[in-house]
């Protein structure tokens, strides 16, 4: 068995919009294990469509299943034309699901409106189609096998409706007709202050294994290794899983943050909690960024009191009690000015930890003492102690991502701090 | 004439990456007015890419001029298989490129490498293409006609590099043979304040023009109209474009904002440096994401001094001069305190203008009387006079969407006042 993707739009010819859809079920047929080897898009276009369809079925051996999953052009408007498309090219008419028009009129009715006829387009459906529900929207799509070895699926464009439509129909009438039966599990590890070359080289005979396999990914100062198998059950793929996943972590050691849907903010949360701790930010470059990067975590009032933005020098003598003098000859970003405005959020807020970041994040603002790029944490504790660390992202690197790195760098240093204790 | 996407690369067949390149080269193409009724994503496996060309070649018209652009597979390693496949393809073989070679050692000299055998690889091309230059990576693409009114194409998969070598090479190449004369021009008004049905509407019969032509979008709560018209030369464009954006700014009125990259913060930042004023801003639910979205403007801080994060009430108490009193009968989410958050901020910070922020950014802590989305924004000025505007985003957004549009609502609330006087 094989599939191919068809998505169908202009809006996609034209690059108005991703094609995120092609993505999303090229990751779902990967993880059901169900070979995947053309992707195609093409426009609202019934002879356009006719001959992708042509090309998919003669590029597939005739002795094994077909799946073609369409998505797009389900809509009520008059360019919506792919199950019109599909009933010609296999010579069948349209037939009119009188449960669909109820279905969409009660929709309509219970967000205070009423059915248009065009609506009624969206109910005729390809002859012998077995209606695929969409519970979150008015388009509905189709599960449809016109002849046989060969099985086509419908969805609409819009990316949440298609997402529910997969996993609550069609993954479920994939795997009890036998396909997809072993699944991909895989789990995410994260790490953070590390290199991928560095963490490559370190795990590099784990890279080599072939069930589980791991891949490593990098993003944004962020490297992730992903552990993949094909297994019958969850538990099979735990076990399978497991030791590697064991093995990885004690090579990366406190390089290792986090799985799957952990963020760095998250994990810091959860070990503040898991002592009693709060946290109070001082923020310059990042003007706040820190603060929302911590908030983005539901229940982050837990540890997270707050902080002080202090762009300008002034807030940073006034609200965090910088010495203007070592503002004057160290300068705002300095490792000095770091530790005070980390030490004074902390005092002013009662907090136990104040972590604070000033850098230059261009890309103004540099010179060759400073360059764009040059940052500094500070990271002061109830019992006084205070620290400092400098980091140089380097000046070829933006704006916005100098400000991630600071972020995500200063979180880190809070995680590796907690972890020491 | 009219061209074809071939997106190759295993990595979009198992969903690990958006396919941002075959948008990226659609836009481009629509820009250029050039036809684009396909695009195929293709494993890095020769036989499925020539049965790709094959098809692509097949459906393009015999007396037509047909453009096959290529993105991936152009690497070192030994799956990258594009120039190899299209040299086999069209029965020509790989010719070697001297001075692609002398090009990649430089490039590795430069970064303290030495290139490794594996590059040379890299300099083999079809015999009879030329080289696409590649300034950002080592990995160059070619420029081949392998037969009449067949014009193909590759680009490497790193955006940036693929970006760079269609703009500065494969534009000019094209139009230097008579392709894409007539180039669209477009510009993107943004309102905001205004729903996009509800501005449809007011602008329903320039929705209808056809030259130039416009078109609404949507995004998070900015609504978009975009402006666009074929001509020969930006002067034609700006002459049929100029009628058409003074109507649509007059009818939309003070929901208008900025155009193309203005934003509202750096349409903000314009505002108070034009006036020689100055602002600061109290957070609590969207944690320092206000703060972060005004100084994602290189040189804010001439109007931009900092804040106060006060997520917990005790920092709203110490140091914004919060009412305890009034925190513990209103609560935290009330006008009354949103007043006082912004009065406390701009009196501290010394600033002309304090802009606050706080409410239910959900999914947890929302009640009957106040339901996750209920958000207030406080506006103080130097003057004494502080104001409050009550906004409900709605408890089925997400705590991102919210925390975003709260944003975003506040600096608009500031332009608005900044437009009174």
């Amino acid at each position: 068995m094989s599939a191919e993707i068809i998505c169908v739009g202009t809006e996609l010819l034209l690059g108005n919009i991703l094609n995120s859809n092609a993505q999303y079920l090229a990751n779902e047929l990967a993880m059901l294990g169900i070979a995947h080897y053309y992707q195609t898009v093409v426009g609202d276009n019934p002879t356009r469509i006719k001959q992708v369809i042509e090309t998919a079925i003669e590029r597939s051996p005739t002795d094994q299943t077909l799946v073609l999953l369409f998505t797009g052009g389900l809509g009520p408007t008059p360019d919506d034309l792919t199950h019109e498309t599909l009933a010609e090219y296999f010579g069948v008419p349209l037939a009119e699901h009188p449960e669909i028009i109820a279905d969409i009129s009660r929709k309509y009715a219970e967000r205070g409106r009423i059915m248009t006829p065009s609506n009624r387009k969206q109910a005729m459906l390809p002859q012998g189609a077995d209606v695929l529900p969409n519970i979150a929207g008015t388009a509905p799509g189709i599960i449809w096998t016109p002849r046989p070895n060969l099985i086509i699926f419908t969805f609409p464009g819009v990316p949440s409706e298609m997402h529910r439509m997969w996993r609550e129909t069609a993954v479920p009438y994939l795997q009890s007709h036998g396909f997809g039966q072993e699944v991909i599990y895989s789990r995410m590890l994260k790490f953070w202050g590390i290199a991928e070359s560095a963490l490559a080289e370190k795990v590099a005979p784990l890279l080599e294994l072939a069930n589980p396999t791991v891949a490593p990914y990098a993003s944004l100062g962020e490297v992730r290794l992903r552990i993949s198998t094909k297994a019958s059950s969850p538990t099979t793929a735990e076990q399978l899983m497991q030791p590697v996943e064991q093995e990885l972590k004690k090579i990366a050691g406190i390089n290792y943050f986090g799985a799957d849907d952990e963020t760095l903010a998250s994990v810091v949360g959860k070990l503040l909690i898991a002592r009693g701790e709060t946290l109070g930010v001082a923020e310059s470059c990042t003007g706040g960024g820190l603060g929302q990067m911590l908030t983005t975590v539901s229940g982050s009032s837990a540890y997270f009191q707050g902080g002080v933005i202090s762009y300008a020098n002034a807030v940073k003598t006034a609200l965090l009690n910088v010495s203007s003098q070592d503002l004057e000859t160290q300068g705002a970003v300095s490792a000095t000015v770091a530790e005070q405005m980390a030490k004074g959020v902390r005092s002013h807020l009662a907090t136990t930890w104040g972590i604070s970041i000033t850098g230059v994040a261009g890309p103004d603002g540099g010179s060759e003492a400073k360059p764009v790029g040059l940052v500094y944490i500070g990271l002061a504790h109830q019992s006084g102690t205070v620290q400092s660390f400098e980091y140089r992202f380097g000046a070829t690197k933006d704006r916005a991502l100098i400000r991630h790195l600071s972020s995500c760098t200063a979180l880190d240093c809070l995680r590796r701090q907690l972890l020491k204790y």
